[in-house]
């Protein structure tokens, strides 16, 4: 089976995605944890050239990017860990590029959005998507001072703010995958 | 005006675009040549990542990282070249994704790859775009040896059918924009 993890940054959501892999591993399940971009050689050359403030990556490009890395983690990582059996547990997936750069950055709508999605992935789609969803002020203060100071300079709560408004239509627009969790419960 | 050159390898393409910004030059004309997926810092680094044997880069990532230098080249120098009155002119541009990801490898369909196209460019489209068309022998000859060897070993004749084939039905599909040029008449 293959789940993943979503929510704003500071939602929990990678605590939650740690658990259940260890959860299932206690009970016997080989489970492989995968994080974009990373997890692969092309991935982890372009998560450098994303991180580099010299390649000035445009805002188009940088989707394509994130795109090309999930393809190569799919057929190299995903796919095959699934056809043996294990289960995969994504720390985001093709939702946070339509929740970030669809919602947040509205870069592209969710219909062209849904079709990159699929063409990178060749149609694989988690089981079950767990949406962590924490009001915009309990993750900022998780987040900490770095995040204060992002939201100052660079995004704002406005920004956040779209990115949760997006995540929300998509566990409207698919009720059956993805779970809305209340991500300021206790952890356990 | 932006200006696009295509075809097979071994068509002559790249002759034709020279001469073209060489004419255009002498008359006065300030012109850009671009030539995918070079051209920009990104697409350098998206060059070696495609080039590099290690990376095996899939073939839904690689068609991924050809879009996203195409993305970083159109806003870092297609259209700030265009904005100040530059001619520009492509050594091929997203119709060769078309032809050889879409046609010779049946990666994706039409109406998928015009979406993407359409993405990436930030819906750019060439004013015109020459076709050089060439029968495959003639193709083959002009690429030499390497390319015979090449034509047996991974590729072979039925693949550059496939290519020319879907630069046929670009050309019939959009005939004010695609101009369709007879490759085997003397160069100049």
């Amino acid at each position: 089976m293959f789940f993943s993890f979503e929510g704003i940054d500071g939602s929990g959501k990678t605590t939650q995605a740690s658990q259940l892999a260890e959860t299932l591993r206690q009970r016997g399940y080989e489970v492989v944890e995968v994080r974009e971009p990373g997890g692969t050689e092309v991935g982890e050359r372009i998560r450098k050239l994303l991180l580099d403030p010299e390649s000035q990556v445009g805002a188009r490009a940088e989707l394509l990017l994130f795109s090309a890395a999930r393809a190569q983690l799919v057929d190299e990582v995903i796919r095959p860990a699934l056809d043996r059996g294990a289960i995969v547990i994504a720390d985001r997936f093709y939702d946070s590029a339509t929740a970030y750069q669809g919602g947040g950055r509205q870069l592209a709508d969710a219909v062209w959005m849904r079709a990159l999605h699929g063409f990178a992935t060749d149609r694989l789609a988690p089981a079950r998507t767990y949406l962590i969803d924490v009001d915009l002020e309990t993750a900022e203060d998780r987040r900490g001072a770095r995040a204060r100071a992002d939201r100052m300079e660079t995004t704002g709560r406005s920004f956040y703010g779209r990115v949760r408004d997006a995540y929300h239509d998509l566990a409207k627009a698919e009720p059956d995958r993805v779970a809305l969790l209340d991500g300021t419960l206790d952890p356990q």
